[in-house]
Formats: C-alpha cells, structure tokens, sequence
C-alpha cells in the first residue's frame, strides 16, 4: 500500500473488473491485488467527495472475497447500515460513477435497491441486514429463484435488538444462510454493552494467528471432508484455540472464526468452503480494522468513520468554515450548563456520543450520561425507567433513529406521562444521508401522543432556551427537535431561560398574510418576507416554538388580523400544520372563509443532495414561500411547486 | 388445591394481607398457605371478571416469594406485559377492588404506576421489563431514594428484541439487578426461536429435581459462605447438574437455575440468599407452569391464557353469543381464499397466531407461515425480505403492537417500496385491554408515509375485498385495518373482489352535509343518519376505504353538493382528517367558506372500558355524531363532547 503518497490510481486490475463476473477468471494472488486497487480507488474516490470511509476500508478484502466466491446479484449480498458498500459499489458497475457519492443525482451513499439489482437490500439504519437475509432465505426455500443470502454485519449493529430477533428467528429456521460478524471493535463509538466485551472474550483467548495457520489448513486440506462426516466436527477444527462462539452456536449457528479478515488467504478458501458445504445457518465471526491500509484513517479514534473531502497525502479534510456553532453544540453545551445546576439531569445516547454532542456532556459527568449502544427502544424505556426513579433524563437520539424507539415512547414514557426529555437531533432533511437518514416524521409521530409537549427550535439561540424548558418541565414528557450543521449565527445567550409551554412567539407584524413557522424554515420565511416587502406587500411572520400544546392565543390573533395564515414545519403532513388545521375547523374558522395553508415535506422520499437542494425541491426555500404568499394574495398566479 | 371443587374462597391467611407488609411476620409454612389461597382467589376473580388466567396463576408462587423477600414499594417489583398481576393487585392493597378487573373504572388488567405506587411500571406490551429496571438500577446508583429493581419477564418476552438490548447494558454496567425469567415454554402462542430451544436444553439435560435438592441445601447451609469466597463458586454450586446458562453468563450475568417456580421452599431460601449477597445482574431462571393450580386452564393448550368469565367448577366459559364471525376470522379465512389461487402469499405473525387468525392459515399451509415470536421488528423487515425476494408476504400485527416495527416500516419496507402487505388488527380502541393496547396511532404513522396505501374496512365484507386488494396490488407496500371484535352481520360475498386503488363508495345520498367515514365508524355513522333522517336532515354518507391515497373525486364532489363536511375515523389527529383537511386546504376550499370537521380519537389516553363506552368517551357514537351536524347545520346548540 503506498496509495497515500501516491494519490494517482494505477489500477490494472480493477480496470478489468466492470462486474464480480469478471472476477471469476482471477488467481487468488490477482484478487489479493485487486483488493489492494480496491482500496486505492475508495480512498481516491472519498476524498473527492467526503463520505463514510474507515468502514469501506474494513471490508475491502472482504468485498472481494464474497464476490469472488459468491454469484451476485442471485446471490444476496445484504450489507448492514451499508455505510461500507463503497468499495462493493465500485465491483457491481459503478465505479465510473463512484466519484458522485452522495451529491445530488448521484450514488448514494447507502446501498439501494433501485441503483443496481447487486444492491439486494437497502440500508441506512443498522441491524436490518439479518431479517432481510431471513427473508431472501426462505423466499428461496419456498421457489424463489434465488442463491445464498449472506448478511454483512458490524459487531456494533448486532447490539440492535433486531439482530437479535433475526438471529433468533433464523437458528430457529435452521435453513441455510449465512451471517459474516464484521468485528471491528468499533460502531461509530468505541463499542458498548455486554455482547462486545464477549466478542473481544473471544478472539482475545484465541490469537488470530494460530487460529490463521488452523483455518488455511483446515480449509485447503481436510475440511471438506470433515463436513462430509458432520458439521461439528469441522467447526471445532476450525474454531481452533479459540473459546468458541457459544453465544451464536446456543441461538442455533454454526459459528467459525474469528478469521483474520483481511487475509483472503484465508477468507477465499472458508468462504469456498462454505459454500460448498454449509447446510445451516452460519455466523463468520471476521476482525477487521475500521480505516486499514489507510493511516490517516487507521489513526483516527474513529477510525475515519466519516470524513468531509479530503487530501490523499496528508488525511487534511476540505471544510467549509462557519461562524456558527453546530447544533450539536449548543445542545451539548446547553444541558452541560442545566446539569451544573441539577445533579438529576442525566443523559442518553443509542451509540452517538459523538454525533449528539453527549461526548462533552460525558467527559464532565461521566456517572451521569450512558451510552447504551445500537439500542434505541432499549434506550427511551432506560431512560423512562430513569424518570420513574426521579431522575432527569435527556433521551439524544436522531429524529430517523427515534423510530426505532416509537412504540417505547408511545407506551413506556407517554401513557405513563414520565418525564423524559426527547433530544430530537437531525430534524428534517439532512442532505447526503439521503431519504434513509431524513427526520420527516417525529413531529407528526410524537404530536399526536397525548400529553407530549413538542418543541421545534427555530435557530440556535432558541435551542437553548429550549433545553432549559425541558429540564425545568419535570410533569410529563417533552420533546425538542433541532436539525443537522450550523446554527444562524444569532447572539447567543448567556444562559437558557425556560419559555412558558405552548407560547409562541411574533417575530415581525405585517400585514394580509401571516406566517406561522415551526422550526428552522423561520429563516427561509424571512428572506421570503423582505423580498415581499420589496413590493409592499410583508407578511406578519411569528414562531411557533410549540406544535403541541398550540399556542391558540397567537392562533386566533393572526386569525383575527389577516386573511390568511400559512403554516409550514420541516416535516411531513400529519404534524404541526394539521394540528393547527385541527384547532381552525374546530373553531369554526373555515366556515366564514379564511385562507390556510400548510407547507409540509411533499408526500416522496427525498433522495439526497445538499439540505438546501433537498428543501429546494421540496418546495420549501424561500421564493416559494413568497411564491405561496404572492398565490394567496392573488398578486400573481405563481405555480404551486 | 381444591378449589374447583369449592368456589367459595376460604382464605385465613390472605385474609390477614393487606400490603406486603403484612407478609413479613408468616412463616414459610404460612406464606405456602398463602400462595394456595392467593391461588384460589386469582381463579374465583377471573371467574367473574374474565382476564389473563394462566399467567398469573403461573406466577403465584414467585409473586409470594418476591413480595415477601424484597421490599416493594421500595424494591421495584417491575412485571413485563403486566397481565401476570393479578396475584401481585391482590396481595399490594388492591383485593377490594380486583372483582373489577378491567371493567370500566375498575382495575387495569395489567400494571399500572397511576393505581398503586406497588405497580413501580405500567405494562401492556412485552419485553419492556428489564429496560426500566435497568432504568430504576441507574437511579439507585446515581441517589434515588429506591432499593433493588427486579424483571419478571416471560421466556417468549425474552425473545422481544429490547430485552436483548437490556441485557446488553446492564450486563456491561454490571450493577445489582435481578431479572427473573418466568419460564413456562409458552408466551401466548407455544414457543418459537432458538432462544426457547435453548431454554428448554438448559433444563433438559439438568433434571429440576436434582437441582432443587442442591438449591435448598446450598442456599441453607453453605451459600452465604460460598458468596463471600466469590460468586462464581456459589454460582456453579447452584446450577448442580445443569448446564448452566452460558448465553445469559456471556452476556455479564450471574445465571441461577434453573428452579422449580412453584416450589416456595426452593425460592425463598433463594431470593433471600441473593437479596442478601448478591453484587451484579443475576438472572434467575423459574421453570413456571401457565395456568398452574387450576385443571381447566393448565389443559388448554394456550394454558389458559385469557379467558371470558367462567365457571370455575367446570371451567366452562361465559361468552356472549354472536351471530357475526369476527373481523380476524374473516381476514384469515379471505387469506386462505386468496393463497389457494396464488402460492407467492405467505403469512407472518409476530407470536400471535391465534389472535391474528394466522393459526387456521398455518394449518392448511404450514410452510407459507411464519410465526417469529415476539419480535415485530424482525417480522416487518423479515416480511421486506421475503417480498424482495418475490413472495407476496402478509404481515398481521395488532395495530398497537405494529408500532414496535415503525421504524422497519419506514426505512425497510416504504422508501424501498416493498410490496408488504400489512394487515392491521385490534386498530381503534380495544375495549378491557386499555389504552396500552388501543390501536389510536396507525393511520396517522401509516398515512404520512409516502407510497403507502392505506386502507380501512367498514365492516367484514369489506374485509373481504381489501384481502383481495392487498393480495392484487405488488407495486409497493399496502395496510388494511379492522378491528377486535364481531363484525356487523353484513352479506358476505362468495370471493373478494380487489378494490380500485384509492376509490371510495357512496352509502347514501342525503343534503346539506356529508359524512365521510372511515373503517367501522360507518355503522354509528348510519344510526346518526336515520336519527337525523326522522328530522328530515338525512346526510350524505361515504365510505372513504383509502386514506391514501385520498379519493378526491369523491371528495370533490362531496364539497361540491354540500354546505358542510365531517370526517370521521377511529384513530388520532394526524391521519385521514387530517389528509382531507390537507387536501382540502391546498385546494382553497376553505378561502371561499366551507364548514369542515374532522372526528378523531382526543387528546387522551382512554382508560379501560367497553369499546362502546370508550368511543362514547371519545365522542364517537351516534348520538355524539348526530349533534355534531346538527351543530354545522346551526340546529341546535350541541356542546360538543
């Protein structure tokens, strides 16, 4: 590997690879080389576009090794959070478009399915990959023309209570299918929870290298006949002097490893093996190294887990400088400030110490915040569990992520009205994440809970006064969302004050129109009134801080005062805007005729682009919203996007 | 045990508990009388109130043995599911009230913390048990005033993903917890996954007997000795014979067991030792029998799982005679219809198969259904295999349970499209089940999906066609709900005919206001209209069937023809109501004056009742309609609800 101080790829035989067909006709010692390309080409290609690279990195050999030995795309090759497919996307006929990851009309950075029939299963949250291999599997059983399903799967991933199903339902089945535990010691943050300590039991007991010279023996020599006379047998042989996966084998696995798993020497003939012989299902415990065979990559805590663009030679990432804090941050820095004065605040993370800010919060009350892995259902019912016990907690989780923890919410925090604090972070569109990652839903899933109070911070300054509100608001449950990257730039202030619940508040009187915002679209709305006061024509805008409960006061004073109110939130429909359509049909208003209209999220998922590109399209930036306004004005007939 | 043979309940003993208090002054030999006559008690209240039999006389024993070890309400007893309490109501200063069981006003069929500070977490789902006792655990350490947390969690809750992510946690924390694993081979339907292969193998080959024999003598002699050397000697002394619980034991805890869970002289003697000694998370292995004590619940096959009121000396239930088959009968039935003409439908069912109906399904095509245990988030993405793989799955989930599989719903099956289709039973309010398993919330977070059809039935010939429906459509992902119960007699038709994808139906034309219901509504929406026929103010009725996508047609022509128009649905804000009010709104029908309400679920969680006296609360029923057009039509001054 000498890719870094040569960022010009020489890749002789990667070119000869359009499709894993063409890698048929490879010795062992071509695929080895061709691994090596492999990851010159994603290393070259992520620092052109910014992206997930130490988890591309970790499997390359193994991306070449499935391929190699298995028949995509009837073989499915499902791979979890597919965060790690870059280097399989550039062996399934799409490395000519490789350097368009996750830039608008470009690949994503997800596996999907309507991007390549190779792409078996979609991903973007973890810990799917095993049911949908589930499902392949039986699908086949039952005639569909299908091969093998084989589920790649990070050793954090299968923290996710999903896993655990699958595993379960799958041991169950016994049916022929295969789990490869890409074991890296490391999800996002280094790993939590007692099932990593176990996997690190396993190969610390057993040295990988020994267990290398068993497994190339075993698998080239006598291996296939071992099998031949029984399963066990073999799989003792092959698990050498390790302890043995007893945890996989009591839920019905044959466990085999732990292989080194960037040695094809080793991984080529157990995969081939394998796929001659395996009859049930079997987990392929592999260890890898998040960012390897690129040292600035390997070097970082995180092991390069996601970057922006990047130089080759020197691993500096190309970032745009902002004078705003992130609102990461300012949460972070927020609840730090609450919890100096309230030894009862604590806080919860599902693996994204980092990504929720809860890392600050953690290095100065580490008693105080838990991380509790890829785990969100179990995370909002601790956290509940931790408000019924008189405790504070604020439950951090990303709006897409707190899906996983919906049901949790709606019965062990709502119906009981415990106080949890919901820290909502990457609210609406977050950009190249793409549709897998958008926080479309939480308002309209968690307003429609009695009892839940549901905040939306409209800049920075806002979040903060919000944090203090949900940790002086102690009677029932409270929720804050707040989106990906910066803040406004807006003064900040010296300390959180807690607002009154379901207060609004005016921003700018105008007149004719009014506009009622919900979030961080508040700045979009404003650029949209100067254009329209341009024309004499400035609309009353306020903020609603609260979609729950309403502010009907502000509600009936806008009513009262203009001719038509327009509402619009960074989410879909079924949230704020139909909370307020709710209030007004009640009230009786659209009996006498008045103008309303909610700006939502279109009804599609939104593939991913840049954040504002993504709101362009939705419909959302501001010359529609004063194309909306101009529209109910009559001023001029401007086409709905 | 005699009490079949003599309903009149003799009990000297109980008669002396109020509180658990009460308990700590009895012998051994008197807490034995205890459990006997808390035995009879359970059978003679269930036998008037109906309710969850087998799982509380499966745990009378434990619940004798827990309460009179621990200190509740200190100690925090937390019951996963909760319907196994009857035992725990009785004996925590609640036997005046337990007759009223799930009857409206009365006592909740599950835990409840607003009834009794002894219910330290309300339940109704399963698997939730071990988070909030992590939770509680947590609290402890960081200062709450609280004693020990304690799980009693089902072998089939165990299966339940988050309990997997709890365990993971608590084993990494490695503080003092205990989770008791009640383990009667049967969570409602008999066992599935490895998990309960495993289990059984753990008792299997370690005889019960045996073990008891060490148990006594090693908690009454030597143990307290053996647990200040170490935990571990103590430990293996324990396990004796059995083979110990290596997957719990990998996973952090201290395994113990497996006991016999109706042997109060082996668990009290045990309980005591590790109240006394114990230092991390402990698992306690109970082999329970469902439905123990009472013949006519322990022979049926669910062990007497819930029954309607019964007479105890023959166990011959009470149960209304219905002329109607139930909507779940006639989903299974249409099913079977259905998969005769094509063998891609299979059918999945997250450890449900009698409740959904699937159970007749699994009989005529074993191998087309699949039953994955209580794991709803492996059995939506289960299902999004299956259909990426070209079957046609069905996937049947109560609606309130469906919402554990959210996120899966969302990520899995809408954004990539998936053809699922997702019968939803149990949808709208449930009746003595409670709020815990109201299905309020699924036409909301179904609806804002994009590319989801999402359907309703208004009686069980409807049910019929919308099989068909979803049997026909496989360009993406298509739920139908119905709801518990009884249908309403309608003709049924000889075959279900597939419904043109978001076309509503007229049910009768009228004036001046239409009502446009959606699901089964319908038939309170018929009474309403007869009423206000007598006045000579029939309305318009239309059936909606689709709440997406909207039939605009219909609702054109509805606000064309009338001066007013009320939606009606049985389910939260943020679902059909609030899709026409979308639709509506962006049409401008309100800019000229057009009197619209939309009828759905309010604000609050409804306690347990009758379904009729829940939706009477909800301000749902005919009457409540009636007024609500008599209102639009400025009549009578009707308050509303």
């Amino acid at each position: 590997m000498s890719d870094s101080a040569n960022p010009v790829t020489v890749t002789p035989i990667l070119d000869r690879v359009r499709l894993p067909a063409d890698m048929k006709g490879l010795s062992d010692a071509e695929l080895k080389k061709l691994a090596d390309e492999l990851r010159t080409e994603t290393i070259s290609a992520v620092s052109e576009t910014g992206g997930h690279l130490g988890a591309g990195l970790g499997v390359v050999e193994l991306t070449v090794a499935l391929h190699a030995v298995f028949d995509a795309p009837r073989d499915k090759i499902i791979w979890d959070v597919g965060h790690q497919c870059y280097p399989h996307k550039i062996l399934t006929g799409r490395r000519d478009r490789i350097r368009t990851l996750r830039m608008k009309d470009g690949l994503s950075g997800f596996t999907k399915r309507s991007e390549s029939p190779y792409d078996a299963f979609g991903a973007g949250h973890s810990s799917t990959s095993i049911s949908a291999a589930v499902g392949f599997t039986m699908g086949r059983e039952l005639g569909a023309q299908t091969g093998d399903a084989i589920a790649v799967i990070g050793d954090g991933a299968m923290s996710g209570g999903m896993a655990f199903e699958a595993m379960n339902h799958a041991g169950h089945l016994g049916k022929r299918m295969f789990v490869v535990l890409n074991d890296n010691e490391m999800s996002i943050a280094p790993p939590v929870g007692a099932l990593s300590s176990y996997l690190t039991r396993l190969y610390a007991e057993g040295p990988v290298q020994d267990l290398k010279e068993v497994a190339k023996g075993a698998a080239r020599a006598f291996l296939p006949e071992a099998f031949h006379e029984g399963a066990r047998r073999a799989k003792e042989m092959l698990k050498g002097m390790a302890m043995g996966g007893t945890l996989f084998e009591e839920l019905g696995f044959t466990y085999v490893g732990p292989v080194d798993g960037h040695d094809l020497e080793q991984l080529l003939p157990l995969l081939r093996m394998l796929k001659t012989r395996a009859k049930g299902p079997v987990l392929i415990h592999a260890l890898t190294k998040k960012g390897k065979g690129y040292a600035h990559a390997e070097s970082r805590p995180d092991g390069g887990h996601a970057t922006a663009k990047f130089d080759v030679a020197t691993g500096t990432q190309v970032k745009a400088i902002s004078n705003a804090p992130s609102y990461t941050k300012v949460f972070a820095e927020s609840l730090i400030k609450e919890a100096a004065k309230d030894e009862k605040i604590v806080a919860v993370t599902a693996a994204m110490p980092d990504g929720t800010g809860l890392n600050m919060f953690a290095q100065l009350h580490p008693r105080r915040c838990f991380d509790v892995g890829i785990a969100e259902q179990h995370a909002v019912t601790f956290s509940a569990g931790l408000a019924a016990s008189g405790m504070k907690p604020f439950c951090a989780i990303y709006s897409t992520f707190l899906q996983r923890g919906y049901d949790q919410i709606v019965h062990d925090v709502a119906i009981q009205r415990l106080p949890v604090r919901f820290a909502i972070d990457r609210a609406g569109l977050v950009g190249a994440d793409g549709a897998t990652h958008a926080g479309s839903f939480d308002v309209g899933f968690m307003s429609s809970l009695p009892g839940m109070v549901v905040m939306a911070a409209a800049d920075e300054a806002e979040l903060v006064h919000m944090v203090a509100t949900a940790a002086a608001h102690d009677s029932g449950p409270i929720a804050f969302r707040y989106p990906r990257g910066e803040g406004m730039g807006v003064d900040m202030p010296e300390t959180g004050v807690p607002l009154e619940i379901g207060k609004g508040r005016m921003i700018a009187e105008g007149g004719r129109v009014a506009i009622l915002s919900y979030g961080t679209r508040l700045a979009e709305v404003l650029k949209a009134r100067e254009a329209l006061q341009a024309r004499g024509l400035a609309p009353t805008v306020a903020d609603a801080r609260f979609a729950k409960p309403l502010d009907t006061d502000l509600i009936d004073q806008l009513v009262a005062n203009h001719e038509a109110l327009i509402c619009i939130e960074e989410g879909a429909i079924g949230g704020f805007g139909s909370h307020v359509a709710q209030y007004l049909s009640d009230q009786g208003v659209f009996d006498r005729g008045f103008k309303f209209r909610s700006m939502v999220l279109p009804d599609t998922f939104i593939d991913h682009a840049s954040a504002d590109d993504m709101y362009r399209t939705a419909g959302m930036d501001a010359p529609q919203i004063e194309a909306k306004v101009l529209e109910l004005l009559g001023v001029a007939v401007a086409k709905r996007a």
